[in-house]
């Protein structure tokens, strides 16, 4: 009898890796979180016809598939085990099309973000979805997550920026959803639902992007520290309060802050204090940093301020560290709730309550212009412990209750799957499975992630 | 035996009309076609859960129901016929909470745009969605057909303005999709899929709006007249394609722009001319609008232009009387085909052949900005006859093959119904159906509607 391997290896000659490294490396994503057991195969599909073909033969093999972009999700959405296939759309990176006229770009999943952007800045253009991970993860990871990021709330989540998918279902039927135009309303909005489906609903082969034009104006950047974390998240929304809309406004808390500044070695800053690092950009972005600077002295901030494109970039340079500060710190499990912008004061008092509760230090970063923020578990070990995952119990049922959501744009994974129910409610919940049902009969389709068994 | 509608006024006291002027209302919306016969009653509930239990009565009964708004949709949608009951959300109008710090708004569907927009702008808010029937169209019903309006290209369209629905299935369960953050992307996106579903998935009871801050700045009005239609589209491209972006830019085509002055009384323009009109707002309106005047001098136009409101008004008049003006030539259907901005020259090539090949006269007007065109099919009679049907096939066709979409902003209802297959190919039909199903099992929320039998 021939194996599902061996029907692959048939079929796709040279895209079928089932080395050790290339199955082990596929088990986590960067969350660290690793499935259990080695998956079959990693495959390379070049085409939307490979892409058929292998969910053909997992079809009729009944195999499960994963599908991957660059493997940078924080939720375990992409990690493969045992018996499953990993399928890897890093080798379908073609910009098709640029439509400058139309502000439209065609792609096929695998490019990377950066790269995207690279090649739409000559033409005066740019895609807005700016996830950290910019550099090295796939539009179609992008996608597949509805991944958020810094410029968010002036410019849009993925879900604004995407007009159509094409998509390859669990039996290798290929659909072209939405439409190239600005307008569309027929049948079914399919392309905002495969948006953030997590790879339960079929493969992302190919999108047709909404672009925006190049932003002018300088750039002016800031900084405003806050005595506490409490302050600067009051002085954030007093910022989105006046009206203002900064393209990116970010907070630090004290721990954070703290840390990051060890890393780079600077001077200490005062304990308990909290920062903003605050960027607005445009026509009108000189007198917008006046107006935000006013409302946060007005809050009690020592603002610092620069239109200097170099002086800017050193001041975000302390929050694009964030991250490699936490790894100084240990293990960590970031976290991703979202609240209403006007509650981020009410959900820092939440996370300092649970860091009292559990006798734990959070230390968190939050997108303030729009509620999002990523508070950092920090532990021993390669397993994140039981008090842990108490803890993170406690924070998104605070969170919940503030009117929030457990995942702004990491996604459910497997890492959150067990907290959605308590989101959607119990009817929302099975619903949402007979969709998934409704595209995935066999339910071979990345199975176990977002809806927890 | 107690029949339904004997159920229903047991249930809902006073809020069962089965007079035949009250039903006979509800066979037609505003697109003038009427469905045949007569329903079995109106309902209109006044809370969600009298919603819940006309629908159980539903259930129960496997009585089909057709949600309805103010009525002002113009593809039948809403059209409720023999054996049906017509839901009528009009009497819940609520405005629940607005809450300027998160820029949200908690809405009751029955309330209409423009009152909603009232309410809003002494708070320095507003919900952007502006169709042409603003002044008495619900914005359940904005949400429910995802209808669009002028101002889409520079400000969304529904999908980009909505962040949660509650909706009542076909059972009477309610579900509370979406969320009140900027983001969030835990599980399935039901808000996006609900939004111009056109009353298969569910009955929407309730919505959380994302508002904007009311634009400051002088509104500038233009308008440019050409010689002819294809170099107003090709004007208009030229605008967009100059990265300036108006707020409005309304194209009117020779036979429009002749029927609205007669109706006006106003000087006959040359033959052949058509005209763009054309709004900029924002701190930035003069300085675009000079851009664009330039623009479309260059261009071949005349061009004529004010910062005055009352001006402006009366500028934007001449495009606001289009269907008063339609309505004097005789019956008219009214199409939406969308295409890529880039495409609208070529569009309007398309409409000159199919009056050419048909012998009739088919007057235009169009969202330039969006590429969203309104093709009137003028006749004779109440019905539409074969030969129009036809010219209106070669239509769509047309529309499809320059990569466009059969309906921007009106929907499917049951004039297009014959169309969407060939528009989403058919596995994706049928995949749609599929996920129809997995939300009203019996098919009793409004049958046959989208999905032609």
């Amino acid at each position: 009898m021939t194996t599902v391997v061996e029907r692959l290896q048939r079929e796709l000659d040279g895209r079928v890796d089932v080395s050790s490294v290339a199955r082990e490396n596929v088990r986590a994503d960067k969350s660290g979180h690793a499935s259990a057991g080695l998956p079959l195969a990693v495959v390379y599909p070049e085409s939307v016809a490979d892409v058929q073909a292998i969910m053909r033969i997992a079809t009729e093999t009944r195999t499960p598939v994963v599908p991957r972009g660059a493997g940078t999700g924080l939720a375990g959405g992409a990690n493969t085990g045992a018996g499953e296939i990993s399928l890897s759309l890093t080798r379908m990176t073609r910009l098709v099309e640029i439509n400058a006229d139309d502000l439209t770009a065609v792609v096929e999943p695998g490019i990377i973000n950066a790269q995207l952007n690279d090649a739409l800045r000559p033409h005066g253009l740019w895609w807005a979805p700016d996830p950290a991970s910019r550099e090295i993860s796939t539009v179609g990871g992008n996608i597949a997550t509805g991944a958020g990021g810094l410029l968010c709330a002036k410019y849009g989540v993925v879900r604004d920026a995407v007009l159509g998918v094409d998509v390859v279902l669990a039996d290798g039927t290929l659909l072209h959803c939405g439409h190239r135009t600005v307008k569309g309303v027929a049948g079914l909005d399919l392309t905002a639902l495969l948006i953030g489906s997590e790879g339960r609903l079929g493969v992302i082969v190919g999108a047709t992007l909404k672009l925006r034009r190049l932003v002018g104006g300088t750039t002016c950047t800031l900084t405003a520290l806050f005595a506490t974390v409490r302050d600067a998240a009051a002085g954030a929304a007093a910022v989105t309060a006046a009206g203002l809309q900064p393209a990116i406004m970010e907070l630090m808390d004290a721990t954070s802050l703290e840390a990051v500044h060890r890393l780079l070695e600077l001077e200490a800053p005062a304990a308990g204090q909290s920062q903003l690092t605050i960027q607005t950009d445009g026509a009108t972005s000189r007198a917008e940093a006046g107006a935000i600077a006013a409302v946060l002295t007005a809050a009690g901030a020592v603002v610092a301020m620069t239109d200097d494109a170099a002086e800017g970039a050193e001041l975000l340079r302390i929050r694009r560290s964030m991250h490699p500060a936490m790894e100084t710190l240990g293990t960590t499990l970031i976290e991703d709730v979202s609240v209403p912008r006007s509650r981020l004061a009410d959900m820092f008092d939440e996370i300092a309550r649970i860091e009292h509760a559990y006798d734990i230090t959070i230390p968190t970063v939050a997108h303030a212009a729009d509620g999002n923020l990523h508070p950092n578990f920090v532990f021993d070990g390669p397993e994140v412990p039981p008090f842990i995952w108490e803890a993170a119990d406690d924070l998104f049922t605070s969170a919940l209750r503030l009117g929030g959501t457990l995942t702004g744009e990491h996604g459910v994974g497997v890492l959150k799957s067990r907290w959605l129910k308590a989101e959607l409610g119990d009817a929302q919940w099975h619903l949402q499975q007979r969709i998934v049902s409704a595209f995935d009969p066999l339910g071979i389709l990345n199975p176990g992630k977002v809806f927890a068994p």
